[in-house]
C-alpha cells in the first residue's frame, strides 16, 4: 500500500453493491487517478451470504458489523449501498470518523435525516458525495456541457419522466421498496429523485416550487414471503402499500424555466425510461436512458441530430472504446467513482454533495405533500 | 341538386379555411356518403381576397356578410373557420336558423360563450360538431379502438404534450393568436385544447381536476404591422403579449388515471409534436403527430410495436391507398367532414359535440386560473 | 376555356388513375401554374365502371376507346395509368398526334418498347414525362438539392432498398403484376425501377454496370379468379409466376460511387419501405418513405439530424401547410403534375424524360439478365 | 490454484487486448463457470509498454516472447489479439502444444492459413474458437433463438451492412489495417467478416455463392509515421493503400435465402453500424449495433416491435442488471469468454470453430476475387 492507496469498505451487497463493486474493480484499468482504491471489506447482514458476495465480487474481506469498518485505519472510504432507512446513521458515523463517504440516493428517507447528513458532511474532514449516477452517463454529461456553454441559450422548458413497469402486476409482492419505513417513498424517491437531480444538473437551474399529485394504484399486495406461508388466510397474506406508485408535478425553476416531471412504476412497456428534454431559446436536447449512448440535439433552425456519444472528445468516453462501441449502465458507476476518487485525490469537493442531496429531498417532500397545492422549496 | 345535396357556406378562408376547403372538395371522391356537399359560398372580410379564395379553392360564390349565408335556403351547413372571438355569434345565429354547424376549436374564447353555444346546439334542429381534427388521424382513432376494446386494461397514465416553436424568436410579431381578446388564450387554448380532447377521446376518461402553471416568456413583441410604420418610436412599436406562451398541468381523470399535460410554442426544434402516451394495466400506446402514420403499441410483456396505420382495416384508411402509402395533415379534415356528413345524413349526433367543446373550455379555464392550486372541473 | 387551359384525358382508372385524379383535381388550388388542366375524359375498358369512376373522381366525360382521346382537339394531355404492356402503343400514338404525355413507370415492359417510346418522344411536338413520383417527395427533392449543392462532397455510396410484403402469403393469387406478359417483370420493374430512378436523381450519377441475382420464391400461385371455379382440380387452379419476387444487385455508378440495390415483395413487416442512404466525403443522407416527411442528414462530424421536411423553404412545401403538418403519398403526384404543367407552360422539357425512362429500363434488363455476371449499361 | 483454474496467456494488448482483458477480469463475477481463468501473462513486443499494460489491465506477468507462453505448464489458454498476419503461426504452435486457443477474427489473412489453422484445431487436444464477438450481443443471440425456434418461418432475405467512417478523411494515415500484408484485406475482412458470421449464425444458412465488387476510394495515404520524418519529399511521405475501402456482394444462401452485404469505412456519419435484417415467411427481425440493446421483431401481421433485450430471460442478460439497464460493447467479449470457458469446462466444442472461421475466410476470398462474377463457396 502506498500513500495513494485508499481502502474501501462497502455496506450492502445487493443490486447497488454489485454494480458499485464492478466500478471499484475496474476504474483503475481505464482511468488515471491520483489515488488507487483497494477493495478491502464488504459488509452485510448474513455472514454466509456476505462471504460469498466478497469472493464473487472481489472484496478481500467481509463483515456483518458496519461499525467495525469505521474503526479500521485501513478503511478510508465508506460506500453506502443499503436501503434509505440506514443511510443517515452509517453516513454520519463515518463522517464523524473522518472517512470519505459515497452514499446511494436518495440521500435519506426524510428531510430531517438528510439535513443531519449534510450538516455532518459540512463538519467532516472526509469528502462526501451522493450517488446520482445518471449524471455520469456520457450523454447527460455532454448535455450539461452544451447548456453550460450557452448552446441552448436561455432554458425555457424541462420535461423529464422516469418510467418503469415492474409493479404493474397486482400480484407483485410487497417488497421493501413499497414500504414507507424502509424506502421513504415509492417511485417518487426511488426514480423521481433521479430526474430531479438530472434536470437540475443539466439546466443549472434549481427547482424552486412545485405543484403535483401522487397516486397509489394498487393499495394492497401479497406479502413478500406470503407464498411460503402455511394455512394463513388470504387476507393475512396481503399488506398495505405505504408509498406512491406514481408522482407527477409541475415546477418553477430558478432561471425561469417551467419544469414538468413524472415518475411511475406503472408505465407498461417502459423498462427504465429516464427521459429528459430541455428547450432553450437557441436550441434543445433530448435524452432517453433506454438508448443511453445517444443525445439528440437541436440547433434551433432544423430538427434534432442524433449524436452517438461515443467519440473520444465526449465526457468519460476517451477512456473506453472506439466510436460507435457503446457503454452500458454499469459504466455510469465507474465514472461516478472515478470522479469521487479524483476529487478526494485533488482535495476538491465532490459533486453532487450531501447538500445537493438534501435539496433533492426537500423537493421530494414538497411533491409528496403538495396534493395539488403549490409549495415553495426552502432556499 | 338532389335532396341529398347540402349547400355549404364557410366563414373564414385563411389556414383553417384552406384545409377545410380541401376536405370539402375531395371527401366524396373517397367516401360513400348519404349526403353530398356542394361548395356554395365562402365568406371573408375583404371582397377581393375572398373572391380570389373562392376561385382558388373551388367555392361557387363568395360574400363578405356571414349573416347572408344564414339567410340562404340553399345553404344547409355553416363551417366556421374564424378566430375564436366570433365563434359564438356566428354559431348561435346559424343554429337558431336551423343550420348544421361545424365550428373550429377551441369552441369559444370563454366558458360563458361556450356554454351559450352548447345551449343553442341543444335547442337547434341543426347538427353541430366542434372540429377537433386530431381525433380523425387514423392512428388516434385506432388508439381509441384499442382502449375501447380493453386491450390496454385499466388506463393508469396519460401523458400528452403539444410542442411547437414558432414564436421562440422574440422578434416574432404580436399576431392575433397572441392577443387575449382575439384568441382567448395562447398555447393553452390553441394547442392545449387538442391534447385535452385527444386524451379524453382515446382514454374515455374525462379530466376531473387540474393543478398547473402558465407562463409568458416574452412579455412584449413587435406590433404585427410595426415594421411598416414611419417614424414611430421603438417603444411604440411593441405591444403586450396577453396570452400564455406555455401551460402545464397535472390532472386527475374520471377513471382514476393520472394525466400530465403540457402545451408550448417554445419547444425549439419541435414543429407540431402532438404526442400522447397512455399506459394501462395490460398495455400501452404512444403517438406523435410528427410521425402521424405510426402508432406504437405495447402488449405489456414486450416492448412497443411500431404499427404503420395504413392497412385497409384501420380507421378511415380503406378509402385511400395501399399499405405503407401514408396520409398527411389535411386528411384529418377530410375524415372529420366525412363523419360530420355521415352523422347529418343518418340523423345521428356528431361527435365531439358542442357540449364536449364546452367541457374542454372548462378545463382550459381551470388551468388558466390554477396558478398552482387544484381546481375541480364542474361535472 | 382560355388559351392556357389544357384538356386532360386519362387512360386507366385503377390505383394509379385514382391518385392521378386526386392530383389533377387539386393541383391548381395550391400551385400557381402557367396552364390550367381541365379533367375532360377518363378511359377504361368497362363502360359502366368507367362512368362511375368519372363521376367519383371528377372527370367530365368517359370513354372505352383510348384512340378517341387522341383524336379530340380539346384533349392536350394524355395521362397513361395502365399496366406496362400497353404503355408503348398508347404513348407513341399520342406523341405522334402531338399530345403531351405523362406515362406511368416503368416506361415499358421491354427495352425495345422503351426505345421506341423515347424515339417518338424525341420527334414529337408534345412534351413527355415518365411518372417517377418519388422524386417529388419533398424530402427526396431536398436530398437532391443537398447533393447538388456539394454539401455531401463526393458521393461514394448509395444503398437503396424497396421493401414490401404483400405477396408473402403463398395463397395470394396470380394477379397481373405477377405475369411477365402484363408487367414485364416483378419486384424489379415495379419497385426496383423506383430506387434506380431515385438513386440516380439524388446522386446525379448514372448506374453504369451491375451484377446481381433475382429470385422467385413462390413459383406457383392460385389463379386470380380460381376460388370461384366449380369442380376444377386443385392443380388446375394454380398458375406459374413468371416474374421475380425479389432482385438485388451491386452497381458501379458514373461518378465512382458504389451502389447496392434490393427490391422485394417478401420483406415481411415492411409495407412500402423505399429507403435510400447516400454517403459522401463530406456528409450523408438517409430517407425512408414509410416516414416520408423526414430526411436524415449528417454533416460528417456528428450524427444524423432528423429534418422534418415541412418548412416553407423546402421543395414544394410552401404551397401547403405550416411546419410539422406533414404531407402524404398522393402529394407526390400533385407535385409531379405541377412540374409537368409548369414545363409545358414554360416550354421546357419535363424531367424525367422518356430517355431517362429508357435508361432505367436498360438497368432493369441488365439486372434481370445478370445472373451473377457483371453487365455494363449502354451509354 | 485448483484443478479448475486455467492460466491464460494473452498475445497483444492493444484495442482487442484491452477489451479481452476486461472480459477475463470480470467474467467470474457474473457467471458461474466450471473453470476459473487466472490472468497470468500478457505478451507484447515492447518490454516497457507490455509491463505497463500488464499492471493496468490486471495481468500477473508479462513477456515479449509468445513462444514462452506456450511452453509454460501453468498457461492453459492462449488468447490471440494480434493483427491477422501472426494468427496462424501462434495458433498452430499453441494447438500443437495442446493449449486451448481463442483467436481474434478474421481467423487469418488467407484461406491457406485459415485451412492450416482449422486442420491444427482438428488435431489438437486443445479447444479452439474464433472470436466473432457480435454473436454474443444478447439481441443477436435472441435473434438466433427466434429463427431457430421457427418464429420467422422460412428465411427468405438477409441484408446486412457494416458501416464505419473512420478513414473518410484522405489525410488519415496508412495504418496497418490498410496494408494487405498485415491485415489481409480492408473493410472486407475487418468488418465484412463480422456480417458474414452474424448472418450465417442468425439464419442458420451458409453463404454458398457470391457476386460483388470491392473499391478503394483513396489510393494513397500519408505514411503513418511520416509526419515525424525529416526532409523526406512529399511523394515519399505517401504510401499505397493495398486493401479495399468498401465491399458489397449479393449472395445465395444454403436455405434458399437471398443475401445482400456491404462493408465500408466510408459511410460518413455511421460509426459502428453493424445492421442486419432478416425476413422470413412468418416474420422478420432487425438489429443495429449502434442501438445494441434493441431487437426489432415483426410477427408478420403488424409492424416491428422494439424489444429491449434486457430482460432476465434473454440470452446472457440474467447475469447482469434489471430490465432497461443496458449493456455495452465490452460485454460481448465477457459473454464470448464465458462461452469459451463453459465449453472447455464441459468438454464441448466451442462455437464458432476454426472450421467456421475458415469458411468465413473462403467467402471473403470469393468476394475479393469476384469482380462482378459469381463464385461458389467450396462446400
Amino acid at each position: 500500500m502506498t500513500d495513494s492507496t485508499l481502502g474501501v469498505g462497502m455496506v450492502g451487497y445487493a443490486f447497488m453493491g454489485r454494480v458499485h463493486s464492478q466500478a471499484w474493480r475496474n476504474v483503475t484499468a481505464f482511468f488515471d487517478l491520483p489515488v488507487a482504491p483497494a477493495m478491502r471489506v464488504v459488509c452485510g447482514r448474513s455472514e454466509e451470504a456476505t462471504a460469498q458476495a466478497a469472493q464473487r465480487m472481489g472484496w478481500a474481506g467481509h463483515t456483518t458489523d458496519w461499525r467495525s469498518l469505521i474503526e479500521r485505519d485501513d478503511i478510508h472510504i465508506i460506500d453506502i449501498c443499503t436501503p434509505g432507512d440506514s443511510h443517515a446513521e452509517i453516513a454520519i458515523a463515518a463522517l464523524e470518523a473522518g472517512k470519505h463517504v459515497l452514499c446511494e440516493k436518495p440521500l435519506a428517507n426524510t428531510v430531517a435525516e438528510a439535513a443531519a447528513m449534510a450538516e455532518a458532511a459540512a463538519k467532516s474532514s472526509g469528502r462526501s458525495m451522493v450517488a446520482f449516477n445518471y449524471r455520469r452517463v456520457p450523454a447527460v454529461a455532454l448535455a450539461r456541457q452544451l447548456v453550460d456553454s450557452g448552446r441552448l441559450g436561455t432554458v425555457r422548458h424541462v420535461r423529464a419522466v422516469y418510467l418503469q413497469d415492474w409493479i404493474v402486476d397486482p400480484e407483485f409482492p410487497l417488497v421493501w421498496r413499497l414500504q414507507k419505513d424502509k424506502a421513504g417513498s415509492g417511485a417518487l424517491g426511488d426514480i423521481g429523485a433521479h430526474i430531479i437531480d438530472t434536470a437540475q444538473f443539466i439546466t443549472g437551474q434549481d427547482i424552486v416550487g412545485v405543484t403535483g399529485l401522487t397516486e397509489t394504484f394498487i393499495k394492497e399486495r401479497p406479502l413478500a414471503g406470503a407464498s411460503d406461508g402455511l394455512g394463513a388466510s388470504a387476507a393475512a397474506d396481503k399488506g398495505t402499500v405505504t408509498v406512491d406508485d406514481a408522482a407527477a408535478w409541475v415546477a418553477r425553476m430558478s432561471g425561469g424555466a417551467m419544469g414538468v416531471f413524472e415518475a411511475t412504476r406503472f408505465a407498461t412497456g417502459r423498462k427504465n425510461a429516464l427521459r429528459i428534454e430541455v428547450n432553450g431559446s437557441d436550441g434543445s436536447l433530448a435524452f432517453d436512458f433506454e438508448a443511453m449512448n445517444e443525445l439528440w440535439v437541436s440547433s434551433g433552425s432544423g430538427g434534432f441530430e442524433r449524436i452517438l456519444v461515443t467519440e473520444p472528445e465526449h465526457p468519460y468516453v476517451g477512456a473506453w472504446w472506439p466510436p460507435g462501441h457503446g457503454l452500458g449502465y454499469e459504466h455510469t458507476f465507474t465514472h461516478e467513482i472515478r470522479d469521487f476518487l479524483e476529487a478526494i485525490g485533488t482535495g476538491a469537493d465532490p459533486s453532487p454533495s450531501f447538500a445537493d442531496g438534501l435539496r433533492v429531498q426537500q423537493v421530494l417532500e414538497a411533491v409528496e405533500q403538495s396534493n395539488g397545492t403549490y409549495r415553495e422549496i426552502p432556499a
